[in-house]
Order: C-alpha cells, then structure tokens, then sequence
C-alpha cells in the first residue's frame, strides 16, 4: 500500500556535496533535506535557499551606490533597513520548504498570497490515514477577551479532554475508512475491495475527509514576505498549531540570516506600533504629568495594550 | 440558534437606488444582491462591481493616444487586445462577490492569489450544519485517461451511488454532531448544554469538520484575473463542483461586460494554443503532404489533443 | 496639432447621473471627473471608486460573524482592524484615478507593484511639449543627514537658482525641438517639415527627451495598497515632489472614507514603530531610571529619532 | 571621480567556490558572475539562481504524488506541465540578475509587477556620464503596420541617420554637463566647482537627464514569471532595445534549465494561439471546403496574420 504514497524522502546518509560560487550557508547546508518534526506528524524540510545577510547588503548597496559602503557596516545596515521599512533588499533572498501539516493549517498558510505552491493533490493521489490529535494540554476554552483565540490558561477538565480526544480519533478513523470503502480500497493491505467496482473518483471521495487530516506542499517564499508571514503567525493571537509551525521557522530564520533575524526580533517580532494617541500620552506622563483613561480617547483594550507595553500594569481599567 | 448564525442577506424588496456619475450596468444593478445558487447549498452574490466594456477601452485609449480612436470601433478594440494578450485594460474593471461553496472547492479557489479574499472565521464563530451532498448522477469513478479527474461517462451502479450518499452523508452529520458536542451547545435547541462545562475552543472543535462542509466568503478580483479564473476553473479538467461555480459566472460576465465576453469566449476559452510542432504539421496537412505520428516529436496524448482540435477523429493513435 | 494628442477630459457642465444600489459617496461623486491641479503641470482625476468605510465593515464582519455585531460600531471596528493589521478588509475598497505627473514621479510611483496601470504610450502617440519645472523654493541642497533628500531649510541663493532654472528650461526645451526635427514634425504647426522624410520612429525620438517630462497614467488601486503608498510617498523621506500627489490624495481619502482616514492617521501615518530596545528604554524612564545612550545598544541616529518620538529633544546626541 | 561611482564587479580571476547540497547548474556556474555585453554600455549579469529542471519536476511530482513516477520521463513531464498550463511547477526556480540598461528600456522592464528589484538610485548617488547610442542599422521610420512599432526595413537615409545621432549625442552630453554644473561638480576632474556653492540636491539634478542615460538593478524573478517576461520581450511587437536583453535571456534560459526551454520554445515562444473562428476555419480547410474572408467575422489583419501562421500566403487580404 504504502508504496503508492508519497512518503517523506530523507537526507541519504552520504550527501552528495556540488561546488557553487554562490553564496552558501553552512548551518543550512547540515540541516538541508531533513524532516523537522512540527506537531504529531507534520514537519518542516529545508529544501534550497538563495542569498544570505550578505545578498540583502548587496542589494541595498545598488540602489545606495558605493559612496556609503564604509559609513556603515553589514549588521548596521540590515538595522537600518528594517528600522525604516526599506523592505526591498529582503526580496532578494529566498527559500523554499517541504511542509507537512493538518488541512486547518494549510487553509489558513496559503492565504499568504506572496508565495509558490505545489500541494499533493487528493484528486491524483491517496491521502494517507493521517490525522491531528492534539496534545491534552492544548485542549482549553474559547476565550472570553480574545474572540477568535482559546484561553490557554483554562484547559479542559481531564474527563472533559478524554471525552474530545475520543470524538476527534473515532471521526476521523470512521471518515477515513468510509473513505477508503468509497474508493474500492482494503485500508489495511491495500488490496482492491470488490474486483467487479472501480471506486469512486478520488476527488470526490476525500470530501469525507476531516479538516485533521495531513496535507503537504512545496512553499517557496523570499525573505520579505516569509519575515511578514512568521510576524503575524508566531504572534499569540495566531492558533496555537500554525504557531508550532512558525516557531520553527523562527529558529531556521536565525541559521539562515543570523543578522536579519537579530533586526527582525527587535524592530517588528518584539517591537510594537503605537498610534499618535498613545504617543501624546506618554509624552505626558514622560513629562511627568497626570493621564487619563477617559479622556484618552481608546478604548478599554487598547488603553490596556499600552499599559501592558509600557510595563504600567497599575494603571489598567478593568474590563 | 440560527440568529448567532451568518444568514444569507437578500436584496430588500424596495433597492434603494443612489445616483452616481459612473459606469452602470444596467444587467447586474438587476441582480444585485440576489443570491444565485449553485450545488445543493451554495450560491454567488454581486456585491459590488467597477467599470464595464467602456472602462476596458478607456485605459488602453490612455495608451494609444487618441490617434487609433477613429480607427477602431469599441468592438474591435476589445477583440485586439485579447488576441494580443494586452492584459492590463481588463485589469481597469473589478468585480467583489459573496461565494458560499464547499471546503474543498474553497480550497481549489483560493490556490488564485491574485484577488482579495475575507472569508468566514470558523476561529470567531459557529459553524452552520451545511455540507455538499453530490447528486447521483456526479458519481463517477476515477478517470483512466485524465489521472486527477473523475470518468463522467463512467457513474457508480445505482447501489453503489445509495452506499456512498449514505457514507457522505452519515459521516458529515456525526462530524457536526461530535462538534457541537465539543462546543457544549445542543445541536438542535443551541442551547448550552452541561452548564458546568465551557466547551471546547471553536479553533479547534472546527477540526473535526469533514472538506464537504459550506464555508463562505468575499471575493473582489479584477476582470482580467477573474478571466483567467474561469478559463482555469471552467476547463472540462477543473472538477465538476467548482466548474458549476465558473458557469455561474461566466453568466455574469455576459452580463456584465458582453464584448468583453463574446471576445474571451472566442480567443481563450474555444480557442486553443498549437505548439510550432503542431503548426508545422497542420501547414503540411494544407498543403496536402502526409503528416505521420511517429515523426512528428508528439507523446501519443498531444497528437490526439491536436487531432481532437482539427477534427480530424481519424488521425487518432489508439493509446 | 494639439488633437493628435491625449488632452485632459473635462466633466461635463451637465454630469449625466445613473441610477445604482452600490454604495456611493456623495463628496467623490461631487468631484469624480474633475483635474485636482499637483505641481505646474500635473493632475489626479478620480475616475472611478468602488465601496466605502461600509464595505470594510461588511468584509470583516463575513469574518468574525454576526455575533459581534451589536459590540462594536463601525468606527471602533474599523479603528480595531487598522490597529492589528486586520488588512484585508481594507482590500475590498478600490478607486481608480487618471495621473499626470512628471517621468521621474513616474518611476517612483511605478515601483508599487500592487496596482494596475495603464500608461500613456511614448511608442504610438507624440509626446506633448510639458515638463516639469521647480519653484524656486523646492531648489535645495543636498541633505547631509538624510543622504536620498533635499536640505529643505538649505535653499539654493537667488543667483544660483536662477542659473539651475535656465538650464533646466533650455536644455528640455532643446531637446523637445530635437524630438520634434528627429519625428520630422514642424514643433509649432504641426506639419510635416521635410515631404521627402518619413522621421524616426517614436519609440526611438523619445529616449531624446528629459525625465522632467510630463506623462500620463490610468492607476486603479485598493484602499489597502493606496495607504500602504500613503504611507510611505507622504513620508518627510519622500521626494516633495511624489509627496505633492500623497498629499492630495490623503484629501482624497478623507472625502472618501472618512473613518478609516481617521485610523490610519492615528495608527500609521501619525503613529510609530518602537523597537524592543526603546520599549525597555521608555519603560526605565517611566519607573523613573536613569537611561543611557552609550549602552542603549542603538546607533545615535535611531537614538535622536526616539527622542523626537518622545518629544525629549534635551536628550538628543550630538552627531 | 569614479569611485564614488557604482562599477560593474568582475568576477575574480579566482572564484572561490563553496560546497553545496543544492541542485546546481555546471553552465551557469561557469559564468556566474560575468556580465554579458547588450547594447552599447549595458549588461546582464547572473548573481544567483535556485533550482533546476530537476526543482520543476520535483515540485510537480508533489502534486501528483509517487504514481505517476515511473510513467513519465522528466522532460516529458515538463513538456506536459507547458502544453497544459500548468504553471506553478515552474515558480520553484528563481534567478537574480544584475541588469545596466538605458531608463526607457528600465521603464517598460519594470512593468512587470511580478519580480523583485533594487535599482540605482539616483537620490543618493552621482550617475555616470553613459548614454544609449543607437546603432545606424536601428534608425528607422515609424511603422504603418504595427502604429507602436519601427519600420525595420524602411532604415534612415544615411544623412539623416548622421543628424539623428548628432541630436541625440549633443542634447545627452549638453544635459548631462548642465547635470555636473546643477550638482557643483567638474565632469571631467569630478572636483567642486564653486567651493562657495553646495550644489542643487541629487533627486532634483537628474530629472534634466534624458530616457537614454543608463540605469542599473538588481532583478530577482522566478522561473514562470521570467518565461513570460520573456515571451512578451522577445516578440517582434516588442522594442529592439529590450528584445536586445531578452535575447541574451533566453540564451540564459537554455544554459540554466534546457529542458524546460525547449518546451518553452515549442509551445509558448514558436506556438500560437488561435480563436474558435480560426479552428473552425482550419478544420474546413482541412476538409477540402472553401473558406472566405467575407464570412470570417475577422478583421482584415487578424486573417492576414492567421495565414501567415499556416504559411498560406496567397491567401492573404491586402489592407
């Protein structure tokens, strides 16, 4: 059975090494092919990279010209460059990745627009019996303050988790064996079920399937946009399983591009904008005068969002 | 329940009507709003549009100058500028729909990146108990000839066809059954149902969906992309559920922008691309030599494509 | 002479009005199709918008749902989504304008690639005899500080003004007569100078002329991209002379949707981005700490910039 | 002088080459690095490139899963993803290049919204004295047929051709040391001309510069965006000067995937598209039948250039 799906192919023990003259990353080359785990079962393949700090140098240098290549160094530069916004120069590196993951995570990676896709195809191929099971601790509550998100500190009880992992395994079990009955397929040997059928098409068939199942794809993406997609998708507002996801990422960010990744943490991961109102009131209080929720002009929450990015958690407003 | 529920909004009986200086189209202001529907559950909404054939001959009169505008007949224009692929004018004109589909065909859609997308958070709110049931005569089996397509001369025995319904069918309703368990509400009252427990964050609750449930969204494109959306989409290769949509609106176009459309059916979606090979073939044909298969450098498959597109059934390989 | 080329078209004494149920804007229906004069020769003509703050209102709630609904109005909606970079409803807004604008703003403008364009054309249409000359108060020097700019306050002295003005007259002059002789067109009546001469093609005569020289473009945008070229083209980084168009189109925004030119005001164009090194920065000061240039780990420049921020202009160091 | 100036970067008589897992092309390799000479002063330049052929056939091989392996050849495999439009498979190669080209040809290049650019700028940096010169054989008139086009055959009168190279080489020269004098610069010493003066600022110097004067940028683009860069580029429709670059790509293009340039040749470059009307007309010729271009319902050169397309001569129309 196996042999009719696509399995994850490895890195073979003796890599074949080519000579380039382009630019190359070492801490990239070790982990080039290799299956990052991510999740229960997905994963996270470097498959090939262009550029490195040096390529998004190069690039501003042209648009700069030479008179200022020894008023500021590489790392200085990439600063500056991610501090103004000139995004540019970071279009000119690029990686492209293997991803493994649930359908629900997918749905919500390929809205990012500014990328290359090739998926596996359900209407060519058969999907294999993969699918999400949370981890008990990830089992929480809608949350109350942010409407879309879960409350991550109020966990289901240990009844109440059993009882959804339960739900979740035998739907998916059940909808993969229908699955696999529609498709005249024996789920265990593979084996044709009934040799007077020809199954259903299989484009039909995989609409029985749960939003868990895994799905994978090729993802070719430059350093731009990649950085815009791990901003918003490693922040606590994005779904805890596409964050699993972009943390990963995070980390093949610091290997790939050690210095864009410094820029990037400071100004925009860790960074945060604030509006001319939040600006005239710290001002204030910087000028050491008295301000007031009331009469600034935001709402309870976003008062509370600059407190809580000012460190001022005294002077919160309760909800 | 249903008023926690998106609901589709129909045009009031009495459309209010505002004046505006703008290009008009009297054919869609009539059906603006109304729901169009499609498959068992979905439909198409014209929410808004820009421009018309007018707007298209506008922009490239911006390029021109006003030199040809004598020359050639509004008509005619549009016919030049889609058999030279002069794109751009038709990008000048937009059009912003509510889509309810499938999952799965929502996924095939939104592969399109070139247009604006808000769809239906399933993170944010309740999923609607609406899933695609085929009808009987949609299921096929697996093509031979065209590996990712169903075989539509080929449909499932009678028997088979009720098997498959009742699994679809089955399946998808203990899926929202376990997901309403999940989310603690009672399926049928809405009501909470154990008020000690707070269910089940709907980010994760919705995994449990299977791909045959309705999502909906907005979808703004311009009329360029949205022609090669349909080329794509209504191509006999596109699967049956989504290419009921791009008949829809074709539709739509027609109404919209019938120039535009009458030269779009014409040089894209009856027209066809001939290789040099198989130019050079045909002018052999015209001039009454022998063309022969085996030296024409064609796979088996592209000398019956061209011999399809010739009319010519006789010249066909048997594979 | 002049009918050979491309003249502004005026709205008509008597607008001609249709009827439409799409949403419309009474202060850009008052304007819609009227010149807005920029720089000494150039325009921004609305030709065509599609939606209002309405409609990035609409977009977001198909996401979140109806449940949200009565919680929030539209203005603390919209403030929201500006606010968390909640863009794509702001997509489902699009207006399209008619620009005449130098070559040289032409180029910048052209490198916002998230827009369609369709520009007057050097290679089918002759070039009118328009080019762009500063007032004498935009005649700078070169900034010391901001190494792409003009030193506002540094104007050049009448005497030397004078003598850039009559070089920058003489020489486009000189060169529209050259372009006109090369084209073998008399450059005051119009007529053929030499019966016996067919005159180089335009595409060729033109690379003769200055990027002074005026052209002309179709721009059709969404309300998402316009803002983010807002953004950045009325930034004090701009050339004045792009930023003499940002600056008219941010009136533009304004009559169009009020609300969200609100928020973006306050979010983005007023508001600032602060790195994780000046967040912990403004932190100590608010407790009350002594900070400290020399381990702030910033460069003096990003230093002094914070200090404006903070309206601290005591703590700025020395270049 | 020059040193404040960009120069074209050589590659070292010694490359250093790296080790690799990547996917790596011998023939670029060997002129990674190397400007390409076109036109007078221009080049193209290979800085860097991801993927193969081998990267397309991989890409689509996800799609379609192991199955279909063995049945397809690689580069039968690339022949079908063109014939068939499948274009995705061919984002998953990317090139960058450095490209030095007059502004006009700059201009219509960087239409082309999908790809990544850095260019000169001229803001901060001083341009080079380097202006287009048109060979003689390349001065010709107006074309009648192609209203955007030059006459190729109909070449200047040699009197002519000498005075249109005059203008264009004084009127460049004369802008270009009004150009110095505006920035207070010697153009030939590259010293301050008036120590009292400071000089107009970059931004405004160069808008006196003609369309013939040099630019350069650095490109990144991938491999499906680059083939239709160079589809359009290459057509005879398109300006000798850029089809001058996109000739020297296309020999690019075979060096770096040879596979899919060969598909791309016979498909896309040499194949042609043709309406339903002119099938329908080929499939009654085929037939023995008579056709006439009364009943056509095409125009004169849409008839005219469908006979061409089937070497049929005598068919033709006069105009």
């Amino acid at each position: 059975m196996t042999d009719t799906l696509t399995t994850i192919p490895t890195s073979t023990n003796e890599p074949i090494y080519y000579q380039t003259k382009r630019p190359t990353v070492a801490a990239l080359e070790a982990i080039l092919g290799d299956a990052i785990p991510v999740l229960d079962c997905g994963f996270i393949r470097i498959i090939d990279y262009m550029g490195d700090d040096s390529a998004v140098v190069q690039a501003a240098r042209v648009s700069y010209g030479k008179g200022t290549t020894k008023v500021n160094a590489d790392k200085a530069l990439i600063a500056y460059l991610m501090r103004h916004n000139h995004t540019t120069p970071f279009e000119m590196c690029e990686i492209k990745l293997h991803i493994k993951a649930p359908i629900f995570v997918a749905r919500q990676w390929m809205r990012h627009r500014a990328a290359s896709i090739n998926e596996y195809s359900a209407r060519y191929s058969i999907v294999k019996d993969e699918f999400y099971m949370p981890a008990v601790e990830h089992l929480a509550t809608q949350s109350k303050q942010d409407k879309q998100c879960r409350e991550n500190k109020n966990q289901l009880s240990p009844a109440e988790a059993k009882e959804v992992l339960a739900l979740l395994h035998n739907d998916a079990a059940r909808c993969y064996t229908s699955y696999m009955t529609m498709l005249n397929i024996d789920e265990h040997s593979g084996d044709t079920l009934d040799p007077e059928r020809l199954g259903l098409a299989r484009e039909l068939a995989r609409i029985n399937l749960n939003l868990s199942y895994y799905t994978q794809w090729y993802w070719k993406i430059n350093l731009h946009n990649l950085m815009h997609f791990l901003k918003l998708r490693s922040h606590h507002h994005a779904q805890y399983e596409i964050r699993a996801y972009a943390d990963k990422l995070l980390e093949v960010l610091e290997l790939w591009v050690p210095q864009t990744n410094e820029a990037f943490r400071n100004y925009k991961v860790n960074g945060e904008s604030l509006s001319a109102n939040a600006l005239a009131i710290i001002q204030q209080m910087l000028r050491g005068e008295k301000v007031d929720f009331a009469t600034s002009g935001m709402s309870r929450r976003e008062w509370n969002d600059m407190c809580s990015i000012l460190g001022l958690a005294e002077m919160r407003q309760e909800q």
